[in-house]
């Protein structure tokens, strides 16, 4: 019997005491710990099974972590977590409390760089690869590690574009899948595809013509073959760049043969690889697929819906539309910025661009949002996908600051729908001919309404709707977290006492319910799934300020600070926003 | 003698009545028309120079504004602007109530989309582009002129990257003249300036291999070569690209010499093009000044620190420390994003990076300040230029968000210091050893104070000051706008009864600071030169409620609406920040 390799390694340094010959043996057993764990734990599978021979080779032939490893995005490091000494935590993943799902610098000192959003690597490695050219250490070396959909962003580009023409000692490795979370797109993605088989273009490409000494492709799953390449490449001073072939879910059959499933594939069979079925039944819809349905229903009736993604096809369920309407659905790919100026453009000959975006994404387009869309007043219709806080992800991917970031920007509906129902209604309202942008956030996953397909009715912009009188205080909510005040009003037993309004618009703000509220009550609560911080709240404090009201005004929401990752209502309970921490919040306020 | 040509056109339909001979005429009319003008009302002079030959050609052979023409950043538009329809207030450029500097939709059919930042010009030329083709316009042409630098700009690959896999009727022209504001950098510059000049280049490049019809490169100058390519183009259908070379202030000799200086060279001497000098003596200098002196003074004794700008060498006054530290100061072309994440990896590594970037461009990093510094506190230095309004650039340029987006993230420290010796103060605490992040703002222009270059003392994170003590009022503020309040104080002709306190950090509050104020004066006054939207003056607000004060509040500063051009002090008016605006407000709340 072998012995298993795997057991003896805590950290790299264990790992360089085996053989070179060791190596194949060592990638089939952490990519067997890799399954077994991500089957019964869930998390994201193929992109760790895809680069498991490149991380064995980066740890056995560089010093790390002296030297300096950079993940792009971080689903992929999986492996590199389990090599560096989070072994034994490995099965903590993604749970509170528990090891991140991705690199994170004060998890490890292995993890050089924290990332989750795509396109951050190669700044980030030329920036560590500078400051070793500073300080003299001219023999360390720094790793980027990027997939063929990360190098599409116009941030990596910047990065290639200001690389090129350094004298970093820096290496990218293009971990080329053809597929991000979705299968790749774009011209650069047909090019690399075209490399890979025209010999001639290894001599004479794209990567070299931005000043790179350029090698590949090579098959990155033959360890051999990797380990000489970068053996010599560690030889080499400058930018340098690799391009490797590999195959996203590597080792698990059905994660081959279905890569967009296998991303993450919830719990699975960790041999034969079969997804286990959830009880779907007598469930709510996810806001996703309430969105996704709706959007059709809507495109079929108005010729002139077009709809936008970046890189997110599968994710916000515009896969439906893209089914149904491919000449009107633009997956663009990892390109925020690109994806809301060209909704302004599309906006400008009267189309109605519905841009879908994930609100922790749309922190990259921001400016195009202020510059390019609300500045022209160009009726572009956002919708904020996982909105709030999104559970497991954690930190880097909590949709927490859209509320703030966006509230300054003039000329900008800002709408947050309660359930599936209102979700429906505004999406209905939006495409009647809004002559101004609008942003619609929704939050990750179920909503609370099984039978949500009801007949479209519009909603009048700027107003919200009272859900409960109530004779001392007011709770004002924005969005999904409503249902949290809903159970929290039940488990006070004081429902008599306490008013719930949904006021629906963060802007414009239904001044009019306001005024009702504030002559009514002394108490008013607001509460939100956002930053405290220049949110919905402020904005209630604003109009209290301008109006002279002197009522008690509590904020709850997101506090200042980063929420880490777990499940949501952990989370929740983490700030005081699930429904019992609510609840005794209330009650301190009830007389 | 010659009849001017130029006189007999209002718009492009008159100049389709010229015979193509007359063009190289008009072509030198509209150069001379635009020095006339430039040279007494200022603005930007060198861009627009540099594509006279193209403007004409493309408004004599295309169908505008019908077919659909977007500059890029827009510098370059003032010849369009003579040509369509706005030659007799072309006088009125950049003044309050008259033409913007910039290209914009409400100001003229002509003006397909309006810009100010960079690199926006293919994504909404795309868009529109789709458009058409969903409509079944088939016969429309959409062009996007870009520059070399704004290309090399990620967003722009971006939509490179879309356009080249798309079926739209899009036709690029890149105006290569090897300069921004300073001089162009980066691997793509360079390999552009190969194509340039080897032959073989232009059968095979980048362009080419993300799938454009690439013809060029062609002088720019050369009016008949630029026509007779440009009808060729018209006939083609599919993405296409055209390469274009040339000079950037072309025309007048001084411009040609000194790109840089003649990109927005003030008042100057039409016929030698001599730039007529500022009275300088006794002005107080620029804040610009100030910070460029101060990090070359601080960067000399401490050799940690390394500064990053994309593409503002000259404008933020980095350039000092270009010539003083060259290998310690980086222009990494426009790349907002990289250019954020790149400070990240140096702060990794225990770097100081100063990272200087526009406020308005920092809108183009948000997500890269949050992800990438912020949530890993990595201790970088924001040197936000141009916060608050920056005058005759108007709605795209304006530095007034920043508090608001800034304000949400967590682990940032945000600093707006009211005169030159609390920026120098600031940049040399900064840089003493800080454990987080900090952003600070200060604005465009002269500061208040001659004598500035006073020696360090570092300020005390977190701590506001009072500036003058009060006995009815308080009036809070935060950043430079401080002069206009104790100008306005002086107006009142009732100083004893206003205190003046300023705040200097929106975050941390200053929280003891502000409990003695809430204790002493009923009515408190903000004032910044921001959005009140989510601003410093919402976090006072929040101060008092979470802390039951319920003094009155009254929240000044920039209204929820865009801001447009005209000198400074004009805008000020406008929405009453200026010194009269304020006292009238302050007196109002005088017993």
């Amino acid at each position: 019997m072998t012995k298993n390799l795997l057991a003896t390694i805590s950290n790299p340094s264990d790992l360089r005491k085996l053989s070179s010959e060791q190596l194949p043996q060592l990638a089939k057993e952490l990519r067997a710990f890799i399954i077994d764990i991500v089957a019964t734990k869930e998390g994201h599978l193929g992109a760790s099974l895809g680069v498991v021979e490149l991380t064995i080779a980066l740890h056995y032939l560089f010093d790390t972590p002296n030297d300096l490893l950079v993940w792009d995005v971080g689903h992929q490091a999986y492996g590199h977590k389990i090599l560096t000494g989070r072994k034994d935590v490995f099965h903590t993943n993604r749970q509170q409390h528990g090891v991140s799902g991705f690199p994170k610098r004060n998890e490890s000192e292995f993890d050089a760089f924290g990332v989750g959003h795509s396109s951050t690597s190669i700044s980030a490695a030329l920036g560590m690869a500078i400051a070793s050219n500073l300080k003299g250490e001219t023999e360390k070396h720094h790793i980027a590690v990027i997939g063929d959909a990360s190098i599409a962003s116009g941030m990596a580009f910047e990065a290639l574009n200001h690389a090129g023409v350094s004298n970093a000692n820096l290496l990218i490795i293009l971990n080329d899948n053809a597929i991000g979370i979705d299968p790749s797109v774009g011209a650069l993605k047909e090019y690399l595809t075209k490399v890979k088989t025209d010999k001639t273009l290894a001599k004479n490409n794209i990567i070299r013509a931005l000043n790179f000494d350029y090698s590949g492709p090579i098959d990155g799953h033959n360890i051999d073959k990797l380990s000489a390449e970068l053996q010599r490449l560690k030889r080499k001073k400058g930018p340098k760049f690799l391009h490797i072939v590999t195959t996203k879910g590597k080792g698990l059959q059905k994660a081959e043969e279905d890569q967009v499933r296998y991303h993450s594939p919830g719990k699975f069979d960790k041999v034969s690889g079969e997804i286990f079925p959830k009880s779907e039944e007598n469930q709510p819809a996810k806001y996703q697929d309430v969105f996704g349905d709706t959007l059709v229903e809507l495109a079929a009736k108005n010729k002139n819906i077009v709809a936008i993604t970046p890189a997110m096809l599968t994710g916000s369920s515009l896969n439906v539309m893209m089914q149904t309407f491919p000449d009107r659905t633009f997956d663009v790919g990892i390109a925020e910025q690109h994806a809301v100026t060209l909704a302004a453009g599309l906006a400008t000959q009267k189309m109605i661009p519905f841009c879908v975006i994930y609100s922790t994404f749309l922190q990259r387009a921001y400016d195009q949002v202020i510059h390019d869309v609300a500045l022209q007043k160009l009726p572009v219709i956002f919708c904020i996908d996982r909105a709030g806080l999104v559970g497991r992800d954690g930190a880097t991917h909590h949709g927490v600051f859209d509320i703030a970031y966006l509230n300054c920007i003039p000329n900008l509906i800002i709408c947050a729908p309660r359930n599936e129902v209102e979700l429906r209604n505004i999406l209905y309202t939006a495409q009647l001919g809004l002559v101004q942008p609008i942003a619609i956030r929704y939050p990750r996953g179920k909503g609370s309404i099984i039978d949500w397909k009801q007949p479209f009715s519009s909603i009048e912009i700027g107003t919200g709707t009272c859900l409960q009188e109530g004779s001392e205080i007011a709770v004002l909510s924005i969005g999904s977290i409503s249902n949290n005040i809903t159970k929290a009003i039940e488990i006070t037993g004081q429902s008599a006492c306490i008013g719930h309004y949904d006021m629906r618009f963060v802007k414009p703000l239904d001044e009019h319910l306001l005024h009702t509220i504030f002559k009514k009550f002394e108490m008013v609560i607001t509460v939100e799934d956002g930053t405290v911080k220049g949110g919905f709240g402020t904005t209630v404090l604003a109009f209290a300020s301008t109006h002279h009201y002197k009522n008690t005004i509590k904020v709850l929401g997101v506090p200042d600070q980063f929420v880490e990752h777990g499940d949501t209502l952990e989370l929740q309970q983490e700030i005081g926003l699930d429904p019992l921490s609510l609840s005794k919040e209330f009650i301190k306020h009830l007389s």
